[in-house]
């Protein structure tokens, strides 16, 4: 019936008809195709325009039988590469077909579609080769867990054996009373086995080995992180404030108790109108001369103790901080150690207690309030270890500067915030390693012909979940680090001990919160049920970016400890002048050397490990200059420092955040050359690579603005963060394997039966 | 007994006592100082040494002594700026203290101090400008309502009242089976007011009114998110999914006792293995030819429906998506009715229903699985609307491709995607309101000498929540928009208002996201209570990015479907050469016009709306062109058109969303342009430029990298950002309230009593 040449628009109506996108207008489009072509007969082009009537849409079977033909056409010639190639077969090469070629090609284009994509849907294109980039460990996965747990490994088992046992178990909805005791009764079983006290001095029945106990405290978090921080308040903050500010008499009488969680404490220093400005906090101590004694007093309802672990439930004692007063006299915040229940649990009288009631997480920790009115506690209570008044009532201190008192105190609980972010950390590694499993094992979408692929073999997915990967391996390393500086402090360090400590907690806490909450949407409508963990992992740790100091405020404090030690390293910082010189030094003192740099886009060198350390040096002494620059310039316009201070918030962010991000990677950059395994040093490089690439390309409009790179380098910086996600992945579920986190631990069941 | 001379060391001596951060180091480098002046003798020399002896600190009174010089000095004396000025005042201008000049301000520099942090804190500085800047609202807030209500104030109001009644109130950690009968209690409530009937029919009991309904979903939002759901997957999903996909006989059967809820139901499409590849999904309908019925049946585990909402307890009936099997021949995926329970709630025989329990959010709403063994329903229950089985049991369509019938489908379903992000953005106004409300009471930290500030009064702190404000009005006149396209859609522009419905669910969803996720940690603690509602707002909305289509496929689609109109307007897109020429007019065509604009940073240009629109539209034409570059060239270098787009994946979703800021920002700026107060208008303008800018200040790397802006104007944009910030924050309580959330929704204690 119908010639050869009019066979050429059997692509076209196979096309119109298969297409779920074309509307009217495309239709229209085509029939005007067709009567236009003045070399067609008028009943051809009738026949034709039949064929795409939408009041009579062909049979089934007719379309059916063009995409036949269609597939014999590119079976028989696998070459073709557009439907016009096509057309020209059906036709037998007609003539006319082929001086029409452009036609074709134009009215396939005003369809609106690439001939390519409907080519390629009859080509059977099973072996894309993202189908094929799956897991395959490249790597010994317990040499890299040797590496990360180190000289702990031996703690580590034991803890991780203890919380695998069946009474460890995870129960989902428990109401809030039966979760706080559940709780509860797990810190007693760590507490026999004696967890809790791991720090404490031997004769107080410690095993006087805080490094240890910092790695109980990360490896528990694997588990409940109510268990963590219930764990936390009781044997760190209530237990070692007495072990910090207090001094012999005050161990003896509490820290083996403490120890084995037979009196259960709490750490009441935030009030309702004071958390992070501490040193305006009004509870009150006043020195009694007659008997002395303190009585301890709230004096409004706003400077109530709050989000007081223990407080709702357990706790008997707490270290109360509060303004000292002798005879009207304010001599500061100082601790004192004040009852709270009886060993029957009765609130002692004076005492007024409240529940902070359901949090967003952690519910299994029974935070309240406190309220006290004059409560009187003997003189021995007070924590003397920095300040005390002696028999005639008189205030004694080695340290006469309120304020230097008061952060001497809280210098010794710099504990706090290494405990955390290792907390925090270890989250961030069970999300990661529930997502990156979950990915390897879901499939959802493919090419056609194909079978679904493995969602983690697409970009995007890797480009969601490998820079965290990456930054986890990167935090890991740096609070290794933190802790050693930690245990080997000499007087000198404290300050940058303190200043890192706050920085890393803050950092690595916000990126715990990114983490989940990616892995959260990577893994879909799984990621949101409860039994899948990520709902737990995300907001017990949401307020890790509060609590032990607001992140954004411990942030500001880095910054201004960056900004003093950078005016002690160039005297004469008074004078805007030399801030200039200085500023200037170092923004040339990298470039200078060289200037091609700015514009190398060389693998080799995009994968260097010098070249990404210098861009971080660069970037931290640049902005840290600028931002003492600006300061400078804002007082000497006249602007209260208070107010210049305020003005650069946003600056000191950054400058805290380029100075531990450079910490980051030089630790992981070191950790790494000490490596023997080949192997497992090669997969990590690749992590430290992307680790340092993707901190480049977050920042890549700055560098871009000082003129440190141009664009085409900063384009190269984005393909090859592609790249190197892409040969992550065959790699990628050994990475997290590598955490040898327990089974019953990790629990989720996406990861385990998918 | 000391001479004047010696009195010019007190400043340092009270410094190095004083100070908080000063240690062992600094006290030598002073000891080593005054070793060095020969001009003083050795017992004056030694009597300034005693002054800073660690072993003998000085004590209270003698500090308070120094302290007292001090500020005498400075009082009779304003115009002092440095510590050195001071000591030379105290040595009563000592000739030797003048000449020692760089010498006392180099060693107050290497004490590591600016002279006028310390000089500061003997002035009052109470007076900060910072401490200033407060509420003060310059703009009548109930106009701006009615803006924002527009013609659906009436049943805005009306919505209100319901879920203001006592019967509303909230309450906390409710056990999930007594939650769920609250949520279903609340939603036969508002289908007596005839909220869910709303957008049927008239004759059917509905309103007609699907506008409406819209506004409805949205104002619930500012309620119980649980109830939202249950309501939109009850008169939404499984009552417009009977509509737009059944016939006259389905709504006669059906939609009155949907729309007064008598008939509890679900729509079932997702499964276990298949949530965003739909057409995989592979429950089967077989027609059975002898009694002309339908077999629905579950072939294996992981096809079972999961995530149904109304299933778990509720729903008697579903909307099954299956596909239909006729003689073994496979027609595509179609939806029908299938009973799950009977009216006294037991399930019906052959369908097996699981619990998904627990979830993050939501736990309201009784999701759960649904799985069929052979359950054979009526030949009438095939909602027939686009397909159907005639009596001699062959298949009939209008839409003879299946893929394109299946889209169809789909489509009439997009609804959904207008309802979603619209409930969305509530939740972010409900968020930001209790966020913007607490930090203009929450007071922390001050200057010296003066009270606490408002924690809204930090820069930083504008900076978390200001950007998210302004883009929560961009959204809202962007969903606005969408809407009415909705409603007065043509054939021609379906596929368009599909795509921008994928897209602004995408978009809103995730900004609500971020925004509540900055909120929580913008209150603290207090954001940590579920009392203060950020808890729930972000956990209930944190499936909004997954359902509903998961954001990232939904912009790929939406990415897709720009490639295709740009293939469309600029016909013969095969050719790579062509490309390149769009490609480069694109560039071209904006920047030429003024090259100067690239520097140009005058505060006019910056916050020009023209200005602000055209770099959108730049940068939406330009990253669209080069995606289909690069598509194009890896597919001439012989990739699949599958690997191709997997490559450009990360590329897409800018594309997506590029386009999608360009019309928030046209709409934002065209219903700006139609308001008639001035002061409302005036306030408007401020949050356009503030979403105009920080959005650019994301991209200014890209920016950059174009070479459209140079870095002096990016940077001069990051400062205006700042600016805008300060500017809109005596507004900002105002602009919150405009959103008129009823105190009883709102409920959050901190809003109301801090």
């Amino acid at each position: 019936m119908v010639g050869p040449k009019l066979q050429a628009f059997i692509p076209l109506f196979y096309l119109v008809w298969s297409d779920d996108l074309l509307t009217l207008k495309e239709f229209q489009t085509l029939a005007t195709f067709i009567k236009n072509q003045d070399w067609l007969s008028q009943e051809e082009k009738e026949y034709l325009l039949s064929n795409i009537d939408r009041s009579n849409p062909p049979s089934r079977a007719i379309i059916d039988k063009w995409k036949e033909e269609i597939r014999n056409a590119i079976l028989k010639n696998p070459s073709i590469a557009s439907s016009y190639d096509v057309a020209k077969m059906l036709s037998e090469n007609e003539a006319q077909i082929i001086d029409l070629k452009p036609y074709f090609l134009k009215i396939e284009n005003d369809l609106g579609y690439l001939s390519e994509e409907v080519i390629s849907t009859f080509k059977t294109t099973a072996d894309t080769f993202t189908s094929k980039n799956n897991t395959l460990s490249q790597f010994d996965v317990p040499k890299l867990t040797a590496i990360l747990d180190g000289n702990q490994v031996g703690v580590i088992n034991k803890v991780k054996a203890v919380i695998s046992r069946p009474e460890f178990a995870y129960e989902y909805g428990l109401d809030i009373a039966t979760y706080r005791n559940r709780v509860y009764d797990w810190c007693k079983i760590l507490a026999k086995e004696n967890f809790g006290n791991k720090a404490y001095p031997k004769e107080y029945g410690g095993g006087n080995d805080i490094e240890a106990y910092f790695a109980i405290i990360e490896t528990l978090s694997y588990h409940d992180l109510s268990l963590v921080i219930k764990f936390g308040v009781q044997f760190g903050l209530w237990g070692m404030s007495v072990y910090s500010l207090g001094t012999k008499k005050h161990y003896e009488k509490y820290l083996k108790d403490i120890g084995d969680l037979t009196l259960p404490g709490c750490f009441a220093m935030t009030e309702t109108h004071h958390g992070s400005n501490v040193k305006g906090l009004e509870t009150t101590a006043t020195y009694n001369h007659k008997d002395q004694t303190f009585s301890i007093h709230t004096p409004h309802p706003k400077a109530q103790k709050e989000y007081i672990g223990n407080a709702a439930v357990h706790g008997q004692m707490a270290t109360v901080f509060a303004k000292l007063i002798i005879d009207n006299h304010d001599y500061g915040v100082n601790a004192f150690i004040v009852p709270l229940r009886d060993s029957d649990g009765n609130v002692v009288k004076g005492v007024t207690i409240g529940d902070c009631g359901y949090k967003m997480g952690l519910n299994g920790v029974d935070n309240g309030t406190i309220r006290f009115d004059q409560v009187v506690i003997p003189k021995e209570n007070m924590l003397d270890r920095f300040a005390s008044v002696n028999d005639n009532g008189v205030f004694e201190s080695p340290i006469p500067s309120d304020n230097r008192r008061f952060f001497t105190m809280l210098g010794t609980l710099v504990g706090g915030r290494i405990g955390i972010p290792r907390s925090a950390l270890s989250a961030a590694k069970s999300g990661i390693t529930i997502a990156i499993k979950y990915a390897d094992k879901r499939r959802q979408f493919g090419p056609d012909g194909g079978s679904e692929v493995p969602i983690l073999n697409y970009r995007i997915h890797q480009r969601r979940l490998f820079p965290h990967l990456a930054t986890i391996y990167a935090t890991h390393f740096g609070l290794q680090y933190l802790t050693r500086l930690f245990l080997e402090k000499t007087e000198e360090q404290i300050q940058e001990i303190e200043a890192l400590a706050a920085g890393l907690k803050a950092y690595s806490t916000w990126s715990t919160t990114a983490t989940l909450q990616e892995c959260r949407e990577a893994c879909g409508g799984k990621g949101y049920l409860s039994e899948n963990r990520i709902d737990n992992l995300k907001n017990d740790t949401e307020i890790y970016t509060t609590f032990e100091g607001d992140n954004t405020v411990l942030m500001q404090l880095v910054a201004k400890n960056r900004l003093s030690e950078f005016r002690k390293e160039f005297g004469k910082m008074n004078s805007l002048g030399m801030i200039n010189y200085v500023f200037e030094n170092a923004k040339t003192a990298l470039t200078e050397k060289n200037p091609i740099v700015t514009r190398t886009t060389d693998a080799t060198h995009l994968l260097d490990f010098e070249f990404h350390l210098q861009a971080f040096q660069y970037r931290e002494k640049t902005i840290l200059a600028s931002a003492a620059k600006r300061i400078k310039r804002l007082i000497d316009e006249g602007l209260e420092p208070y107010d210049a201070f305020n003005v650069v918030q946003h600056h000191m962010i950054e400058v805290a955040q380029a100075y531990l991000e450079r910490i980051l990677l030089e630790q992981f950059q070191e950790n790494i050359s000490k490596v023997q395994d080949q192997a497992v040093q090669a997969v990590l490089k690749q992590l430290a690579q992307l680790f340092a690439l993707s901190v480049i390309e977050k920042n890549k409009a700055w560098y871009l603005e000082e003129g440190y790179m141009e664009s085409v380098k900063t384009k190269a910086i984005r393909k090859m963060v592609n790249q190197l996600c892409w040969e992550i992945r065959p790699n990628a579920v050994g990475l997290v394997d590598a955490f040898a986190i327990p089974d019953s631990c990790l629990a989720a069941p996406i990861v385990f039966n998918s």
